[in-house]
């Protein structure tokens, strides 16, 4: 799986001269989205199957602050998947290795009428992508 | 004409220790939206009669900085109007009344297929306002 | 304590047509420093007094969506405080008395050379205010 | 000149479903920033030589919505230098080569106490670069 880059925008930083913490929430959905995408789901196949993937709740350590024209590199992991909840782990590192935060995303699937979508029968190459990453880790 | 007041936020400013440029685009929606609610249309009237108003360009002339906790003053009046294109002009001031931004956005009026929305035939109403606003000018 | 009121901008919503998630961690940013405000240590006097209270952990649990124009009231507690370590918990509802989200923040103290601040020693009054917040919940 | 590229983010979308207009302002930003590092002078060099160099006024045309996922390839020029005010132009196109805005910002030279810089005596190298642009224009 390859490792997403988001470089800090100047816009991100705030009066501390780091990087406002909310913005760490927004790169999570970044490496997400690419996430999704390395393992075959891109949002528009998602998005044409008719699957929406809600973030019900997300939490962030910060470790490290980054500034202006860092470069952060978010790996991201499935970890748990038992068919009907996701939780993703991200880990984020700046260019020397050390661990600027660690998050958790945790997210359910629904259809376009809000209804739990059951993977396993309905998505069976989604899910069986989904607990084969679970079981890596 | 009420004037509408936003305080600026610690996650709007940037690492020169001011209010990130970008957020006075921001606040220009946020004081339209109150302007438009003020004349009787606020958004949920506009979208049940299925006009839309993109915003087609905007300008804005930075003329002092604010920064976090800052009240920033913002008068709304219509610089031009002839039945086609909407004109706004901004002017936000701060607290002492110092002029910290003058800007100006500009609209057109389309349906819900996007096509153009003659406001004289099909929303007299609103018609009129915005044109005696104009005239007030 | 008076409960924040954050009223949802056009410019949060996303094109699921909701709040987008990430502005919760912001909003909980406002309602934080209402919050600190009306226990008498608005920014400028942490500031004055060289206290910097950096966001060390964030977690959010989304249960309702909100969108454009609702009134979202932040009601903020002391979770925690035993005098080097603040958890603040965040209880957010919709105008009609829903949970639409319930979230926590941890907070170190430091001073400008980023060295931990000994509250009860250093700034006994901050001290007391917040042990008693604590005792409270 | 290498043209710059911003991949439209899901946080970047609004409640139409389209890119929100206040995104745009930001990626001149991005694409500013990258374009000062093209000609050397990227920011950590323009701080350490005590240049900075603030947004005095900007605007942007609006030719076509752009949404989630899209690549937007944005070319900046110098739209004019004199020696004091420096005018930048942006052209932000789509894939296929559609126009999706035009821009333009405006730029001052202060040093670190606020006062107005003289490229051509103090930064001659700079001045030149700009100078050279702004004729190839």
């Amino acid at each position: 799986m390859e490792i997403y880059k988001h470089t800090v925008q100047y816009y991100e930083t705030d009066k501390m001269g780091i990087t406002h913490h909310s913005n760490y929430i927004r790169w999570m959905e970044e490496a997400r989205i690419d996430f999704l995408k390395q393992i075959g789901w891109d949002y528009a196949r998602l998005e044409k199957e008719g699957i929406i993937s809600p973030v019900v709740e997300v939490s962030c350590k910060y470790k490290k602050s980054t500034t202006f024209a860092e470069d952060v590199f978010i790996a991201v992991s499935v970890n748990e998947f038992k068919g009907v909840k996701l939780i993703l782990s991200y880990n984020m590192k700046d260019t020397v290795g050390n661990i600027v935060a660690e998050s958790v995303s945790v997210h359910c699937f629904i259809n376009e009428s809000g209804k739990p979508v059951r993977l396993a029968k309905e998505f069976p190459e989604l899910y069986n992508v989904l607990m084969e990453l679970s079981e890596a880790e």
